[in-house]
């Protein structure tokens, strides 16, 4: 396999995940060049990592010649705006989730991605979980038969700082975006409709930053399949990640991942371990997945997993949810 | 145990399950009166059991002084009329569900108890299943905080005759309502708004008869929690009764029983046990342990599990749920 | 079905356990008399579960013609005298294990009940789990190939008092005997060696009164199958009784029963519920079910699924295996 | 953390997992030398893993002044031999299993390892397998007390070539004796006594070429526990590696890694995937940790895990559980 040479903008925790999994755990990739608006964070990365070249501006990471393609994980407000002028520059581009809140300028994004031609993939990498991409599979392969309901079990182990909640657009668009995407992974099919039940039970400063952290949303798909996505910003065991699809001919569910399989048997009880703690955890093999994937789909021209479109779909849903819950009835799509 | 005199009213399917159990497996029951509008079906039972007295019409047997108590296990059409009339006469009495869909003739069953002083049970015996028991009671014991989120999965194995369905009220009323009752029984608090997804994709015919056969319910609780249930008319792989609790300190599950607990390792797969069948493999305990519950009642004179208002709350959830379904909003209580 | 009429020699804890089942459990069984060494026992057992006759002596119960069959349930080196007398008086025989100690007495008994030709069944209950038997079963019906390894963990939650242990012969006798009962029922074939790892880690007691408390005995098979069986006097997490058979086309293994099927998630961990405590609550329905399976066996005269050689074939195993823990070699049947 | 130079010997299967491992996924491991009896294998790896140097001969390698560690993963019968060179050249060496089949050539390596004060690991590893280190660790911590059984079922998914049982050593040479290690490293405590039960039920050839293919060896232990193992060269459902330790205050098992954690309902059943499929499957993350382990051993100065002596107990008591076998009766250590 020849390899991609990729540049990686943004040096923050995502973009370090993915620049040591392209460095030594994807077979094909070629990590040329880093640059982060914070200088100092790009070289401790490029120097811990035997990068060559260094960058004090993403622009000029664009404009290398050498580069194939980028890895956009600079900060959310960016994405759009980077991954544009990188697809403009004829790059194969990975943007991190959400390419925007703005639905014209991720419809720009995927215009600019159909005229240039080049690849482009967005990071929903729970596609790539063993457990999800083996339902969606099984799904897809009819043997389960036609899906009826499609369920979510998704929970944070701990919320995220007010701060964040202000800036990320809420529970909808920075944590049941990825729900809405795998509602659509797992059933095939799109979203029609949305009704939310969202409610402040975790921490009320959450809710006087206009967000809720407790919510049940209920679709309907255009397949006539019907689903449910619950979310908690707080579940004390730990990072709760489950899907069940129901069919006509049978169902499939995915249990959480835990550190070992063992059962402690004790006067208290039987134990098993709890979930893996968080999402660096539980999805460390799925960013691998999706890193790999996409180095595969550019060196073999072949389309990405999760397209620009598919970028875009769950952020209308998101919004979809957030008008459902401000007016307390469905919203169609 | 001083034991308690019980005539039965009805012979039909599950009137022979509460006439079989109360002569063998109930501590304190003795049933010395059998009706049913099909005399020979009566007389049967009444042979197979030892039961001495076969009455040719209800009013008989409810006259008889030495009844204590009544189980009204006759056709639903009559629920109400003949609670009312047991328990004016003084009998204690048990009652299938539902108590009626009439919400007056519920309202003066409740009344009719509340005046005599009797004991009054419906038979919700999902509430003693030993699983979904244990998850009320921890529940209530604090041990995972305050519930945020009440889940219940309810798929039937095969859908019911049409013929059933035109007149049983539909899936809210016949099948849902135990669901209702169930989030009651598990949240410890009342139902304040339903919303439904209700689609037909198991039989045509359940669509043309006016009902759905796959329906997605949320729900909002007076405690600030909310829930969701799911039902299917028909899970190929067996009755499917699952519930999950979750809340501020932990999460609780109750899995489906099964035939035994054995797993069996082959080329093709590592297999376990389906699902029992249906409700009454499902639920054969739980049958007797609220029969036996509501002699102890009588007999101790203690409040019974499921009173007459536990009758008629789950109706009001089941309508608002048909209503929601039909009008395609939320609808409060 | 007719009705067997019974009488109950012994109502100690597992003749009462008999007799309640066999008065309400159990379809055609009639108890009709009762007798024990201590008359207030056996009179307060007829009272309550109304039986008409008691008996001062087991001889007189065993002349009532009224009687078809004798549940033995008296103590342990009682049993081969008073089956051997029941036999010969033409009586059926359910007789606790184990029938004897003394060889040539379990073969006075087989002797008798060839000669008289009536029924005769051994208490091995555990052969009547849902668990086991379907294990049994689905070995029977080839479908994990040719039994290789059968493998029995069999722990009780805690010690028997070291004046049982004195005299019951110790862990094999006692114990143990159960699972060599096991072993021949999943393999479908006869033990022919055994070797004996004893040793004594629960309590000092055992060891002084010569016994052992924890073992783990290997087993050779007469169809060429290996086994292995381990025991312990103290489980602290309560009863352990778990079988695997591993063949040539697939495994299959049985699993622990519960008080119910709930997961528990918290900060602490996840957790699921302890075994049954003990012998009664886990082989509740098995008894019902041995019993149920003898009266069956007479009233519709076929074979026994224990029969008295059954009962002979176990003694033989433990008694090589306690003679292989005192020898340090293995020992041939 | 500086960095471990190293040189691998042998790049055969073994071989090749160490070295990608140690070149792509192991902290502070760099190779810089391999060498192999067959120069285009060695070549072939050097040249797709980026390493400079490649030696025609191993002792070229062990004389390479830049190399500090390195890895023996020759064939068997050379393992001593190289392994005894490296450390009289001053190298810490991480070898294969087993170091020898002969007694003296271990000890002889043993006493180079103490003479040199080097680093030496054998390559137990299971060890490093996540579920068995959590069950070890447990146990050393004193969570389920005093360990009274140790139980090991090990299974391979397929029997290897004959021509490799004849020269393997054996079943308890080439596949026990990582169980060996288990008992070892669960019990923390030495064996003292082996009984063995030993038969061929896969492969009549197996049989022919003086081997067992199915095995149960139970053990005695230095701290007074007990053990069992068993053994199948051929387990159709996949490779079944499973442990449990049993003691004063609990009991601790560890289940089989599957392909993913996905059940699925279908009218025949309910489904869960097989183990995983043979030992490259099961042990990749284990085979890294142990690689990480003995490069953090080397550069921090720390003893190793699996030590010299750990070589060589599973040896001594591999031929006690064949001499068992042979002699059809128990051997003392």
């Amino acid at each position: 396999m020849k390899s991609l040479n990729i540049g990686v903008i943004g040096t923050g925790r995502i973009g370090k995940i993915h620049a040591a999994n392209l460095a030594t755990r994807v077979n094909g990739a070629n990590i040329v060049a880093v640059t982060d608006v914070l200088p100092e964070s790009a070289k401790a990365l490029a120097e811990q990592l035997g990068i060559k070249k260094v960058y004090g501006d993403y622009r000029a990471l664009i404009a290398d010649p050498e580069i194939d393609a980028v890895f956009v994980c600079s900060s959310t407000d960016t994405h759009s705006v980077i991954a544009y002028e990188a697809v403009m520059a004829g790059k194969h581009v990975f943007c991190e989730k959400p390419i925007d809140f703005d639905l014209d300028r991720i419809k720009k994004v995927i215009h600019a991605v159909n005229e240039k031609g080049v690849k482009f993939q967005v990071g929903f990498n729970r596609r790539f979980d063993r457990n999800f991409k083996h339902v969606r599979d099984t799904v897809q392969a009819g043997i389960i038969g036609d899906p009826h309901i499609v369920m979510v079990t998704s929970r944070d182990p701990a919320p995220p700082p007010v701060s964040y909640v202000k800036v990320s657009g809420g529970i909808f668009l920075d944590m049941m975006i990825h729900d809405f995407d795998m509602v659509r992974y797992l059933s095939g099919s799109e979203v029609t409709e949305v009704f939310t039940n969202g409610v402040v039970l975790v921490d009320p400063a959450i809710g006087e930053a206009g967000d809720v952290d407790t919510a049940i949303v209920t679709l309907k798909f255009a397949n006539g399949a019907i689903g449910v996505i619950n979310n908690s910003r707080k579940a004390v065991y730990g990072y709760d990640q489950r899907v069940e699809v129901f069919g006509s001919k049978g169902c499939m569910t995915a249990d959480n991942e835990t550190p070992n399989l063992t059962t402690l048997y004790t006067e208290s009880g039987v134990m098993r371990e709890k979930p893996l703690y968080f999402f660096l955890e539980r999805y460390n093999d799925a960013f691998i997945a999706e890193e790999q994937s996409f180095v595969v789909s550019v060196l073999q021209d072949k389309p990405t997993l999760v397209n620009a479109t598919d970028g875009l779909k769950p952020v209308l849903i998101a919004m979809a949810a957030k008008k459902s819950l401000e007016t307390g009835v469905p919203v169609k799509l």
